[in-house]
C-alpha cells in the first residue's frame, strides 16, 4: 500500500525553546518512505536516532512566537499482516537485549500488576495464540471513548475504567503481553485508517523473532501503518513535546492511499 | 446462630503508647451480645463510638514493654440471609445522609474509576439484582490468594491481579456498588466459617433503606457473622493500629458455634 | 462581619438525572445565614444534612436541557481568626468519635505516606504551634497555579510537584496534620477574598476541643469565611456533582462585604 | 582501587525455570575485570548485553529444587570521583540516542511530577552544579531506614516520606535530574563501603559528555564502586528475577579492598 502524509501543526510560545518532534515515517523494516519534506521557518534543527534505532527524534530549536510546522510524506508499506496464532514466543533465554527491555514495566504500564491475571485468564495459551486471544480481548472489553483519558492516566485506570483512546489500548496491550513475558512495546505511526484523522498509537510483539504490528483498537491493520517511532509506552513515542508551555493553534494530519 | 469469639493478642512496644482497637463485636442490628469480657492487663482504657454509629473504638494507653489482649464474647445472631435480588437500591434523593457517604471514593476504594466499567457490564440489572451480580461476578473473576496482597494494595491494584484476600475482595465489592451509586461499606466481623481462622472483612450494602452483609469471598453468610466495626475501606475498621512501632508476637483468634 | 454570596450556574444535561449540590452556607457554629434564596426552575428539590453534621446537601431532580440555578444569601460571620499557637491537640484517648475519621487517610489524601515526613520536618513541636508550622510551610512551599492540578490530582503529586489551587493546599494540610494525628478535615467555603473569585476549599483543624479554619493559601482569614459542608477531602465536599453527563454554560460565584 | 567480591546465593524453586540474572561486574569504563567465576550447578546457562551496552544479563536455566549460586571476582576500579560542580549539562539538542531515553519517566520514577518543584527549588543552578546540588538535598532530606520500603514503592511515596533505602535514593536521584532535563540512569553495584553489605543501588548522570556516578546516600564513591548494570529503574536492574515463585534461603555479599 502507498500512502500520503500531510501533518501541519502550530504552537505558539511564550520564549524560545527546544521542541522534540517524533513525526516523521521511519525509514524501518516492512515500509520505504519514497518522498518526504520538513519545514519548521525559523527553526535550528538536529536529529538523533529513535529508540531501538527505529526512526529518529528531531530536536527544533524555535524563537519565542509562533512555531509553524508542515510535514510531507509519501511512505510504500510492503510487511503483511501478521498471523499471530501461527507464531512462537521466544523463550526468555533466547530473547535479544533489545527485546529484554519490552518486558519490563514502565511509566503507564505497570505490567508486574497483571501477571496473575494474564497468567489464569490467558493460561491455556501459548505465544502468537496467546497474544491474539490478549489483543482480542482488548478489543471487545474496551470502548473507545474520545476524551475520556488524558496525558496522566495509567493502565491500571484504563484497565478498571474499561475506556480511551489507541494510547490506552496499546498501553493495555503491552501490559497484558509484558505480564505474559511477550516483549511489546508501544508505536506511533500514521494510518489512512484512522477515524477521525489523527497521530495513532499501536503496538508491536516479538514472536517468531521479530516484531509483528498489532493494533488493539481494531482500526488499522499492519499494512496500513507507517510506522514513527517505538518505545516503552506514551513517554518515549510523544509525536511532540515542549521545554516551555506551548499553545496549540492548529493540527491537521491527513492521510490518504495512493497510487 | 449463637457463637463464641476468643481473641488472644500480644505485642511488644518498644515506648509507651495509645493502641487504637475495634475488636468487640457490636451491639447492632441483627445479633445480640450475650456475654463478653475484655482484659488487657496494665492498660488504660477510653472508648467511643465507632463509625456511623455501630460498635466502639478502644484506645488502650499501654506502657512500653508486652501488651496482652485477652477478648471474649458470646454474640447471638438473628439476621436473616438477605434475598439481594428482591431488593431495591434508593434512588439518590432518598439516601440517608449517613449512607450518601458511602458511595464515594476512599483511600483505597477509587470507586470513581469503575464508573464506566459498572455502569456497561451491568447495566440491564437494578438495585439487589445489580447488587448480587457485582458480588458473584467478583468471587467468580478474583482468587483468594494469602500474602498476595498486603496493607497498601489499592482496588485498582486488585483488579487488575484478580487475586486478594479478604479485604481486598470487599474493597472490590465497595468500590463496584459505589460506582453503581449504591452505598457499600466496608464490615469487620468475627465469622465461624472463616478459614483459617482469623479476622475477616466483608461489606454491608444499602438496599430497601438497610444495610444488609454481603461476603464478596462466600466463605460466610450473613447470618455467620458477628459485626465490629463499619466505615469507608480497611482504614477505618482496623482492628487494631499502634502510635509507636509494634511487633506482633502473637495473635490467635477462635470463633466456634455453640449451643 | 457581613458578606453577600450570589451564585449563577447554568449546565446542559443529556438527559434528566439527579443533581448533588452542596452550596448554601451552613447555619453552624461561626456564622449566621441571615437570608437566603435558591432557585432551579423547574427542579424537583430534596435535601438531607451534610457530613459531620454542617450544612446541607440538595439533590435537585432536573429533566433534559438545561439547567438554571440562582443562589443568593446574606451572612454573618462572628468567629474570631484562631490563635493556633496557644491551642493544644487532644490526646488520642480524647478524640470524639466524629473528630477521629478525620485523622485517616483519603481518597485524595494519602495522609499514611506523610507520617516519617511530618513526624523527623515538626518533631519539635506540639498541638497547634505544629498546626500553624504546618500551615506556613505549605504556604511557604507551594505555588498557587490555576491550572496546575486537575480533579484527579492527588496528594502525592501535588507535594512533589510545589504547586496547586486552594483545593490542594487544603489537602495537603489536612493529610500533614492527620500525619500528626491531628484531626483536619476539608472545608467547602464562601470569602470575599477569594480572588479570582470562585468556590473556595480550605480546611478545618480540631483543636482545644472545636473546629477551626485554616486557609493554607493565604487568602482568607476564619473571620472572612462561610462554610458550605465539610468532609474528608474534595469528593466530600463537592459543589456539584452530576448522575449524566453535564456542560457547564456558566458559572459565576460573587462574594462581598456588606453592611 | 582494587576489590573482590564474592556473592552466594541460594533459592529454592517449586518448579523448573529460567532466572534472570544481573550480578557480575561489568567490563566497562573506568573498571577492569581482573578475574571472575560464576558457578550455579545444574544450570543451563545464557548470557546478552545489558541495557545501553554496559554488563550482561544471563539467563539460567534450573530445574526445580535448590539453586545455589556462587559469584566471585576482582575488579579494578579507575574512575576517578567527578567534580560535579564543574561539568555541564547538554543541551537537548546534543544528547545522545541512548542518554535521551534516560529524561523520561519510567516505572518507578514519575519524573514528570517533579518538573515545577525541581524547576523552583534549583532554578539559579546550572549543570553540574544543579546536579550536585540535588544530590546534596536528597542526602539531607532523607533518611535511610532498612526496611521502610519495598519493591512496591514509587518516588512520590519516597519524596512524601522522606525515608527509604539505596534504591529509592537512587530513583528520587534519578526523577529529580530528569525533571531538570538532565539525564540519569540507575545503577547496580558493588562497593566495600556499602554498610551493611549488600547489593548497591546508585545513579549515573550525564554530563560533559559521559556518565558519572552519584550515590545520594553518600555511603559510596565513584572509586569504590563496581558497576553491574545500569536502566531506566530497579526493574531494569534487578540481580535477580524469577519467573516461578522464589524461596530465599541465603544471600551472602562480601566486598573488601584489595592489594
Amino acid at each position: 500500500m502507498k500512502i500520503s502524509i500531510d501533518v501541519t501543526m502550530r504552537y505558539a510560545f511564550r520564549q524560545a525553546n527546544t521542541v522534540t518532534l517524533a513525526i516523521e515515517a521511519a525509514q524501518t523494516h516492512g515500509q520505504r518512505v519514497l518522498s518526504e519534506s520538513l519545514d519548521i521557518p525559523g527553526a535550528q534543527i538536529d536529529r538523533i536516532g529513535g529508540d531501538s534505532g527505529v526512526g529518529s527524534k528531531l530536536f527544533a530549536r524555535v524563537p519565542e512566537g509562533e512555531m509553524a510546522l508542515r510535514y510531507g510524506a509519501e511512505v510504500e508499506i510492503s510487511r503483511p499482516d501478521p498471523s499471530l496464532e501461527r507464531m512462537a514466543a521466544a523463550p526468555l533465554h533466547r530473547l535479544t537485549s533489545d527485546a529484554l527491555q519490552y518486558i519490563r514495566p514502565s511509566r503507564y504500564c505497570q505490567s508486574d500488576k497483571f501477571v496473575s491475571f494474564v497468567g489464569a485468564r490467558f493460561s491455556h495459551l501459548e505465544g502468537g495464540t496467546k497474544v491474539a486471544a490478549i489483543r482480542n480481548w482488548i478489543e471487545a472489553k474496551l470502548s473507545y471513548v474520545p476524551g475520556s483519558s488524558d496525558a496522566d492516566t495509567n493502565v491500571l485506570e484504563t484497565f478498571a475504567g474499561r475506556q480511551g483512546v489507541c494510547r490506552d489500548y496499546a498501553h493495555l496491550f503491552c501490559s497484558m503481553a509484558r505480564a505474559a513475558q511477550i516483549p511489546a512495546r508501544m508505536v506511533s505511526a500514521y494510518g489512512p485508517d484512522v477515524a477521525p484523522s489523527d497521530f495513532h498509537a499501536v503496538a508491536q510483539v516479538w514472536l517468531d523473532g521479530d516484531w509483528h504490528l498489532v493494533d488493539a483498537t481494531g482500526m488499522c491493520r499492519a499494512n496500513g501503518l507507517a510506522v514513527v517511532a517505538v518505545g516503552r509506552d506514551a513517554y518515549d513515542v510523544a509525536f511532540m513535546e515542549s521545554q516551555a508551555p506551548a499553545e496549540l493553534l492548529e493540527q491537521v494530519v491527513t492521510v490518504n492511499r495512493i497510487g
